[in-house]
Formats: C-alpha cells, sequence, structure tokens
C-alpha cells in the first residue's frame, strides 16, 4: 500500500456524491474489514450479519446504509449501496504492479505484428503474425498471443496468458494467469467404418467484448465455423470452460469451475453458480440464475432461479435415502395405487 | 482462410468417395452453416432439427443424406454420414499456423536430447536431458519437454505444454495449451504419530497412445509405480483430470471438466459427459456411456447408458422437494406399512 | 531409477524401526506391486484385496502386517501400517531431476529481487521486484514469481507455476506445473444505475504454510482484504479451486477438482472428495470428510463423513426416478394424508 496516497472525509464523500457525517478532516490511506480496520482505514457494513461489529469498529470511516448511521461509533458516508460505494472507494487504493511501456528484450515479436508505442509487453512474451497489441495493452511475463490475434486498448493480460489464435479482445478487458482462448473445439465425428475418430478442424474464432474478465486457467474455445462470443462486461471466474460456439451475453458472470457446452446459448445479466454446467445447445433467458453445481438440462425462458442437487447430510443416513432413489418411480406407483385402493373403499 | 485452395464439386466426390448431385463444376473454397454459407461454401445437414434451413441456404454445395436430396436447392453430395463426410471435406479448409522447422534460438535443450531435424521447436521451449522430438513433430512456443520424454513422430504441442517426466506420447497426438502430463500423482500416507502425511514418491510414467487428443489445461499424472496409459485415439476435451495409474480404452472420448480418480480403468469406445467423475479403483466395461456430471461409485460390467443426478427445477418447488429428500428412507418404510396395513385388513 | 543405490533387508530394518525376517542381506534398489516386482524390488501389503497376491510375489522385500507374515514367501518387513513404511521406504529411490544452484541465464531477474546463493532458478524464470527466493529453493523452467513474493526454504515450483503478487510460500512447499496462486479473487459489486459490473481491488495476499503440496493447475486466489490461507501440511491435488479468503486448516487434503467458494474456513484435519464443493463463509469443523461430488451448503460442526447426490443406474430407470423427484414435496404429502386417512379409520 502506497502510504502517500489518502483522502479525507469531505474528499471521498464529494468525489462519490455520497452523505458524510463526522468530522470531515479525518483521512484515511487504506480499507480493511470492520473488525481489522483502523483509524486511519475506512471500512463498510453491507451484510447485516456484522452489523454487531459496527459499534466496536476502529475504522477511521465507515460505509453505512442510512439505517445504520446512528450505530456508527465515528465518521461515516451514507450509501444506498455500501458494497458498491466501497468497490469505487477501494479502487483508490489498489497499487498495480508497475507496467514500463515497450517491449521486454526477452519477448519475440513477429516482424508483422503492430504493437502501440503505448503498450507494455513483457518478459518472454511471443507475439505471432498480424496479431495486435493495441493503445495502452499490457501484457505481462510469458503471455502468448497468436496469429491474427488482437488485444483491445488497455486491456491485460496479467502472466502466462494464452491467446491461440482468431482471438480479438476488445477494450480493458483483463485475463488472468492460465487462461487459455481460442484453443480447439472439441468437434470430432466417428468414423465407424475405421472405427475412429475424425477430428473437425475448428476454424472460428473468439470475440470477447469491451470489460469482460476471464478468470484463472479458464477455457474459451474457439468456434467450429462460426465465432464464440462473450458480450460486454461478462465476468467469469477461474476454471470455467467456455465450448465452442458459445454465446455469453453482456454483463453475464459465472462463479468458479462452472462450464457450458457447445453452441450454448446464455443470456444477458445471468448468474452461473459455481460448477454449475450448461448442455450444448441449450439457450438461457436474460436474468436466470443458476445457483451452485446445478445441472441445467433444458433451455430456460423465463427469469429466475433454478436449482438441481440433493442435500448435504451425514453420509450414515444419505446413504439410505441414495438407495431408496433408484426406487422413487416404483414408490409413486405404490403411492398411487394405494389412493386408488383408498377412493375404491 | 487461403483463397487459393478450392476444390469442385466432382474433386469432392471423387476425393471422398461420394455421390454428386448438380453442377459438376460448383467450385467452394470454404465451408459454413447451412444460415450463413454463400455460394462459394460447402455445407451440410446431419441433425434433423436444421432441415428447415436446408431449402433456403445459399451454400454452393450440401453434404445430405440421401433422404434429404430433394430439398436441396443446388449442387449436393449424398453421404451416409453427412458429419462425417463434412468433418473429412473441411479439413482440407484449414490453415495450421505455420512451424518452421528447425529450434528457435530463445529455446533451451539439453546437450543430451535429440531433436529431429524435421521437427519444429519454438520459442522459450526447454528440453530436457534425454528427451526425444522425433520427425515431424511440432513444439509451439513455451513448451516444457521435461527429462526423459518422447514426443512422437508428428506430435504436436500447440503451446505452453508441460511435459513433466516420464511421458511418452505416441504419433500424431494433438495436446492444447496449458496441458499437464506427467506430475506427481496424489499419493499419501498418513503418519498417525507425527500427526502429518507423507508423500509417496510417483516412480512411473505416463503413455499416450497414437492419434490421441488433449485438450487445454488438461491434467494427466503419472503412475505411483507403473504407468498412467492411454490408449490410441483417445479424445480428452478441456480441463480434464486423470489421475495415477488410470488406464483409458483406444477410442474413448471424455467431455468437459471429466474427472476420473487414481487407478480407474475406463474400457474402449466409451463416452464421458461433461464433469462427469470415476471413482478410484473401478473399472467400466468397453462401450459405456456416462452422461454429464454423473459420479460413477461402482463398477460397470455392461455396455450402456448410466447417470445419476436430479432434474433442474425452479429454485422455489427445488427446495421443498430437496428437503423431502433427508427423509426418503423413512417415506419408503412409511408406504410399506401402510400397503401391509391394507393386506391385513 | 539409478541401479547404484540398494538396501539391505537389514539396513531397511534399521533405517526405519521395522522388524525384519528372512535373510538379512536380501538387497533391493527399487520398488514395485506386488505383482510386477521382482527378487530386486521391495513390495508391499496394505489392501487386504491384494492379499492373494501375497504367496506369489517375486518381491525380494515385502512390507506387512504381522498377521499377513505367514504367507510372505520371502524376505518381509513388519509394520503396523504399510503403507506408511512402504511411503518412507520408496522415497529413498525417487531420483528428482537435477537442479543446479545458480540462476539460468535466460531468467530475467529484478534488480531488487533476493535470490539466495544455493537456490535454483531455472530457464526462462521471472522475478519481480522486492521478490525473495529462499536458501535451496527450486524453480523449474517458467516460473514466475511476482513482485513481493516469497518462495520458502527448500520449497520446489516444479515448472510453470505462477504466484501473481503478495504470495508468501514456507518451507519445503511443493507446487506442480500450472498452478496459479494470488490471482485476483472474484469480487464484485453490481452498479443497478450503470446497468454493469464494478470490480473490487484484491488487495490482501496468500500465505501458504511449510510442508503444503499444491497440484497441477490449482488456483488459489489472494484475499480481499486479509490472506488467503493455508495452514501447514495441507495436501491440494489438481485442478483445485480455492477463492479468496479461503482459509483451509492444517493438515487438510482435497481430492482433484475441489473447490471452496469465497471466506469459507475450512478445520484441521479435513478430507474433502472430488470435485466437492463448500459455498461461501461456510465454516467446516476439524476432522470433516466429504465424499466425491458433495457439496457443502451449510455449515457443518460436528467431525464425521457428509454426502450428497443421488446414485449412479442405467439411464432408463434413472430418467424415470429423476422424474419423480420433481414431485417428492407432494408425494410426502400424499403420504401423510393416507395415514391420516387410515389413523381415522
Amino acid at each position: 500500500m502506497n502510504a502517500t496516497i489518502s483522502y479525507t472525509l469531505a474528499e471521498l464523500a464529494e468525489r462519490f456524491d455520497l452523505a458524510a457525517h463526522g468530522d470531515a478532516s479525518v483521512r484515511v490511506d487504506g480499507v480493511g474489514t470492520l473488525a481489522a480496520a483502523g483509524p486511519s482505514q475506512l471500512s463498510f457494513l453491507a451484510n447485516s450479519k456484522y452489523t454487531a461489529q459496527l459499534a466496536a469498529s476502529r475504522a477511521g470511516i465507515v460505509v453505512v446504509r442510512a439505517e445504520n448511521l446512528a450505530e456508527c461509533p465515528g465518521a461515516a458516508l451514507v450509501a444506498a449501496d455500501p458494497y458498491l460505494a466501497y468497490a469505487k472507494i477501494a479502487a483508490l487504493f489498489e497499487r498495480l504492479p508497475a507496467a514500463p511501456v515497450g517491449i521486454h528484450p526477452s519477448a519475440v515479436v513477429a516482424p508483422t505484428a503492430r504493437v502501440s508505442a503505448s503498450a507494455s509487453v513483457g518478459p518472454c512474451c511471443v507475439i505471432g503474425d498480424d496479431a495486435v497489441i493495441d493503445d495502452g495493452a499490457v501484457l505481462g511475463p510469458h503471455c502468448i498471443v497468436g496469429d491474427g490475434c488482437t488485444v483491445g486498448a488497455h486491456s491485460r493480460l496479467v502472466a502466462r496468458v494464452t491467446l491461440v489464435v482468431r482471438v480479438t479482445l476488445g477494450q480493458r478487458v483483463l485475463v488472468h494467469p492460465g487462461a487459455v482462448i481460442g484453443s480447439d473445439g472439441f468437434g470430432l465425428a466417428f468414423d465407424r467404418r475405421g472405427g475412429h475418430w475424425i477430428k473437425l478442424p475448428q476454424l472460428g474464432g473468439v470475440r470477447i467484448g469491451d470489460d469482460c474478465e476471464i478468470g484463472a486457467n479458464t477455457t474459451i474455445d474457439r468456434g467450429a465455423l462460426e465465432d464464440t462470443v462473450l458480450e460486454e462486461d461478462v465476468r467469469l471466474d477461474n476454471q470455467i470452460q467456455i465450448a465452442h460456439n458459445v454465446h455469453v451475453g453482456a454483463h453475464t458472470a459465472m462463479a468458479g469451475c462452472a462450464a457450458v457446452a457447445g453452441s450454448a446459448k446464455i443470456g444477458r445479466y445471468c448468474m452461473i453458480g459455481g460448477n454449475a454446467g450448461v448442455l450444448g445447445h441449450l439457450e438461457l433467458a436474460d436474468r436466470v440464475t443458476i445457483t451452485a453445481k446445478s445441472l441445467v438440462t433444458h433451455s430456460i425462458h423465463e427469469p429466475g432461479e433454478y436449482s438441481s442437487g440433493v442435500p448435504l447430510q451425514e453420509s450414515r443416513p444419505w446413504r439410505k435415502n441414495a438407495a431408496r432413489f433408484k426406487h422413487l418411480d416404483a414408490y409413486a406407483r405404490r403411492l398411487s395405487a394405494l389412493e386408488k385402493d383408498k377412493n375404491h373403499e
């Protein structure tokens, strides 16, 4: 944390258009949790289960809803959505690693690639033919930008990102280490006569919209014929798998280890939970939420929250219940038979 | 797409032994979907749900089954399996990135490694002691081939592939970026006295047969004592986990995020769905299909399709149903009691 | 295997404090399975299902429980826990790849980094500002150690490991290829007015205790405000996802593809099965076991084994049972109604 960056209550109130309460000259140079923040740090209360920590907090400034203002022990900023306000304020205190403009001497750049003079290309990067690295883009160490790929202005590949071929990133896209974008889709035809698989060439590409974020070790395959597409502001956590020809609508977010099979079309403003899956060729409407580890087996036409799975139990009773599941259809029939008998009595 | 590569209907019919209908001189230089292909492109109809698009397609040539020939608006090729025929034809139009023969000056190659004069070793590759890179093999940028590993003839490591140690790839193996093959198996013994874990050395290797494909960020551990084995023509999608001492039979395919635990033995011609799992030490017969996200908890001795899981619902009714699952054994007992009462009446 | 390393029965008995039976001069230079080991190899019997193989084993020495001694055809070592004893003995025969002390000329090391004279830094490694590589640490090829990260003494990054920023590894930590530690946590606030996501800066770090092991392509995000923590001797298999601010207690082990969401707190000596998941902000007591593919949806306060999921079946009957699950709540109500009728008769 750079100690020379600090802001007063008054400065923060003005910059973020928030109502201030308390000593306008209180100054903070960082952020922390309600429990851990000290007098020179700002904290926030967004989740009511932490309300009990508010009165005892030593934070110099706390961001709260109006309803919690009375319990604040010191200076406060009032926001309709304290978590959002905190997110914006906290960004002031982030110190990103330095990214020197220019191309590191260990990088290998094809003569036909076009690298903006304001871009930063780190150690051991490899940039292919006809690739474009636009203004202000930052490539950390060990990034590979394949033939014909484009990294849009002010995008940032943190480190060790691979864009395989025909990948276009928009502006301000953030990609974390180990992500692989534009790899072959998994397209195979079975040759019955020969008794073996024949690979389908994957001739499409990948288009990633502005302001997307792609997590560590996430994989996004390129399309078979047309492109795999993420519209703008799509947010993917770590270890997500996006198969070929998937289309993800703007502002959709997916938690870690989610997976979407080929040619599925996900709407805008969807939320896909951790390790959830979507089968191929399905369509999800806008504003669909899928809870963690659920499997989407049919298209969803209405916004709302959807789930599958059974609850966690101690293994001993669980085993008994799980064994019964194999006879659920029979139980339902037996239940109907009893009811029928009852009605005929 | 290289516009100078093109083929007439007659040339394609002869090359792939297919019946041609329409103008023999129609020429195509690429492929596309029924909806998007233009007069200089070839398309195909394999899935009956797209039949409605056939009549309106502007594609120069369409590959169809005989039964759909009447609906073709223009030139056509007739195939028993149009998807397979299309796969073979489309390969003509794939342009792989150039792979210059020789070793890039930034690569680090151990003096005892043997690299064929016809192989291509890309920027920043690292090749260990006694490694072998055989004829026509291509290593894209940033590949690591550990001590004693072999890359068979005409195999291709797209980029950033890691072969850790004692890994042997057959011929024409294709490995996508981020894959790690030959890492330590997860072998631990618990030392009760010391209250901590003791690691078992992983002394085996990995053997990958000819014509296998390994997806992006997939991991295949080496064996503890003997080798982890993939027979020929095994096809693994992205982010698959193959634990130590697993044996996968020839022509088996696994979709993204599938996982196989240690010492499991999967048969030939199996299909493992996305995010499905197989527990350790189990055996699956040949021609077993596991649907997506299922967990295989016992060995399977008969070919067929197997599943687990419960269906997706709106979360509100799902929560009620899921809560009832915890009492399923009790319900079954109560149902039997009612039936017994009924029979004693 | 280096043939010059060998040990007699007497030497092994003394070194590991085990009772020896048979010819004290029997000498072994490697290990193998009961079925495959030859006269110059040591084997073990830990799992009773392999007892039948013992009498026919050609192994020079076998490690067994006292109760199996009578069936040993040759020399034997007796141990209370043969698997543990074998683990310790087998380590004698592991030959790790050579790691020359010093910094490879292709590595890029920041002037402010501190690399111990006894450390090994491999080809193409990139070490950032103020990073520390402590005594005897080994960095294989292509490792990235970001600004301010520390690699503790005798830790080993096998190859292509990325420590992003503010990551501290203890001593003797082993990290496998493709692992990403210290990437941004997935922290987002939704800006309703703007209709888009706002990213929360991830200002914390990651602390990994002594003797931890991190599998291939595993991801561990850094904390939002405080650190993500793994206590000592935590063992993570491949492709595990640990979100920001997770805390994992000492000696806990997780199998491949497990995932833990943000701010969850896992106890000591827990066992998390393959592809199991833990939702955010939950707490698991010490000595909790979660079986494979289960989803933990509530905190667990008691040690024991916990599960979720339904059993695998052939798909045809499974589909019928699964369809019934959507009506389980209704069935339970109908069952209660029948019972009530019965009691009122």
